[in-house]
């Protein structure tokens, strides 16, 4: 979730975290991180997110962000264990930066210079460390928009050579989406409407909880609602979401 | 706290949340992190521990750990926020480092490479960045523990210069202790005995909840109960607490 506005994101969550266990079998532990100013608060579980406490109380806490990261795990590579849990973060320029992936990467095994380091053994750290690897060497400090986004796609689609690379990427501010096969979005702005889950049978009117200039993206992998139109992302379609809309980037 | 089999921190953290509010004024924030395995749990907030939601959840989730770092802030340098809060955590070899500090450091500006750099701005993440960066600096994988102590060693009484420079870093193996002005620990082990709260009238009898191997180190700012022999750390005393005992080294 990229939004213009510290926003709740309780009504996709909870229509997330039913994928992990009941509408879904993506139960090999799940993760959620909230950017808040700077920082970060980050809460992971290696149970199924449908029985986590922790998701339990995340459900009830109402956090509110502008930037938001979630992922429930169906471990392909790499045991079922806290560090092999998404969202992954690491410090780049003085900002954190998450990274959450959906995909499997066969015999991926990048030449790594030290700079980042997996702790745990999936794919997608090693995928993360190498694009913060590659950010890295662009500059000693945060580059431009532009930059970042042409080296990111150039590198994803490179990694996504190996396969399935959809994938989520935030430091706070930009929140980059990359699809290889299943990715989708939604914009919520004015005029609002009502959204009915998929997954539970639970119906919102954002008109009750928003504000006129509020405006909010969802990204998927696939739509969390059954009332909304969701945007299709294409093959090594790359987009960078900046206060709740995609940027007119490209490569 | 550092130990040599998973314990659950509940009876310190009663006391020690305590005085984020009621028995003690550092209120502006705080934060545990729990490693599990190669990975680690945080939790966070800029409420004081007593009245914060999420250290009620704590309390009650009671997450079992080998090395637990735990911290409640008094602003220093920098304002009430997220990204000020301790533990502060980076990655480096491979492992996660999470570090506390409880002291002032007073103009204190060092000049760093760019391989770890602030999020927030408080004197005591400044100072973890240059720990690391040193430590980095050592090795292109993890430097061995002697090695490791002697850089340490050297470079917090450097540091200390500045002022006062207790701290705890860990990477979920070896947890060290730094201490300046104030730094106390107590061994638990067979044979076990009760011990009683000094911020709250609760008491614990650990024959209850411990097997005859178990031993746990629990290192503080000042002891956390009343009827047991708390150890005093001198000034620029640097211990490295490896399965619940103080290792033998020295710089």
């Amino acid at each position: 979730m990229n939004c213009n506005v510290p926003t709740d994101i309780w009504f996709s969550f909870e229509g997330f975290r039913t994928r992990g266990g009941q509408t879904g079998d993506h139960v090999d532990g799940w993760g959620i991180a909230f950017f808040e100013g700077q920082g970060y608060r980050l809460f992971t579980d290696t149970a199924a997110s449908i029985q986590s406490d922790i998701a339990h109380f995340v459900r009830k806490h109402r956090i509110r962000s502008t930037n938001v990261i979630a992922h429930i795990r169906k471990a392909t590579h790499g045991e079922v264990c806290l560090e092999n849990n998404h969202p992954f973060v690491r410090e780049l320029w003085g900002r954190y930066w998450l990274f959450a992936h959906n995909g499997d990467l066969k015999d991926f095994e990048p030449k790594l210079n030290g700079r980042f380091t997996p702790v745990g053994t999936t794919d997608s750290e090693k995928a993360f460390c190498m694009i913060m690897e590659r950010f890295s060497a662009l500059s000693t400090q945060q580059a431009d928009i532009e930059t970042l986004y042409a080296t990111l796609a150039s590198l994803s689609q490179s990694i996504s050579q190996s396969g399935t690379f959809n994938f989520i990427l935030s430091n706070g501010e930009y929140l980059f989406a990359n699809c290889t096969t299943d990715l989708h979005y939604v914009i919520r702005q004015a005029p609002f409407s009502t959204a009915h889950l998929i997954d539970k049978d639970i119906m919102i009117d954002f008109n009750e909880v928003t504000a006129p200039e509020d405006r909010v993206a969802v990204i998927a992998t696939s739509p969390l609602t059954d009332n909304e139109t969701w945007e299709v992302m294409k093959k090594d379609e790359l987009l960078c979401f900046h206060n709740g809309k995609p940027l007119p980037l490209s490569a």
